[in-house]
């Protein structure tokens, strides 16, 4: 299965993810938002004004659906067209499982 | 500025926000979203499966939403209410203040 | 009922619930809106492009949600600052009720 | 290419968009969905409260984001990896179109 790697071949399993190419890009964008989190409690423990906070509440959720919706698409680039290349039921399950993943997104 | 009240000196602007008397409630929420932030670093960083990275996403969204939904009330409840109290176009401001708030909320 | 204020007999409940000046630009922007639903079921009538009926189904959602959050600002400006300067416990009452309404918005 | 459909030939075309089977249910829904429309119409038009209206217009964004969610879901399954089996650069530009949709969907 491709999406079990971690078996000491980071080469082939590596790339299985299809993130791996962007991987330093994905790690900066969430220290980023990791330190959106921080700011925030820092906004509340100074008791900044409410609307400030929301307003960095909603750059912060922007930033993650953003990030979100960067691996969805290289997950059907890669995961997907390769279960569907592969043939057999596969497919089936990979779509069913992304599309899950897509109205957990939305419904979010 | 409606928003800084000052009933003696609780910081200034003690309790002026609305929210001091649950700040330990949303400092300890948005801890939790700070390692949650932690976290999915740490899965970008094993390649963990796309698809469990992105269900931490979706629940990481949905408990910025509910800091963000609890702020929103204890501001209607105070400011908005306050300033509608006190009279004058404060009121107006802090109306089309929360519902730009609202908005931004609504759509990210 | 603090959304029952009765000034002289603008039908009843006229401008009571505070949108009566724009009714008209709602009622247009709602027919558009069920315009839009009928051009869908055409759409897949006629077995269009899935990811063109996607764009109309986002298009018509941002139309649904820009309504609801006209009708939402209008509904603190009156409702919830006319509750607020009658006193009482109403306010509280209102305030509830409309984060309510807004929570299921943002979740929706 | 499958989404170019409508030259006479509906038998092959018809299911090229992976809906056909489940086309009598969409309209069914987007039918429902309209009726919805019609309904905030005349809640607008009654001046019905508008907390109740807000309710009903999440209902119905609920409902429009479950038809999406539904079409997106057979679009994968159908138009997107046929793509990929047929092999080419195809799969890429459905996995790009797909995405840029369910973008949409996210900020819609």
């Amino acid at each position: 299965m491709a999406d079990a790697p971690g078996d000491g071949d980071a080469g082939e399993h590596g790339g299985s993810h299809g993130y791996i190419t962007r991987k330093d890009d994905y790690l900066k964008r969430l220290s980023r938002i990791e330190g959106q989190a921080r700011g925030l409690q820092r906004m509340v423990e100074q008791e900044k004004y409410c609307i400030d906070i929301l307003t960095q509440v909603s750059a912060m959720t922007k930033a993650l659906e953003s990030v979100a919706l960067g691996l969805l698409e290289e997950h059907l680039a890669h995961c997907v067209v390769e279960a569907a290349r592969s043939g057999g039921p596969e497919a089936d399950i990979k779509v069913k499982e992304a599309s899950d993943a897509i109205a957990r997104l939305v419904r979010s």
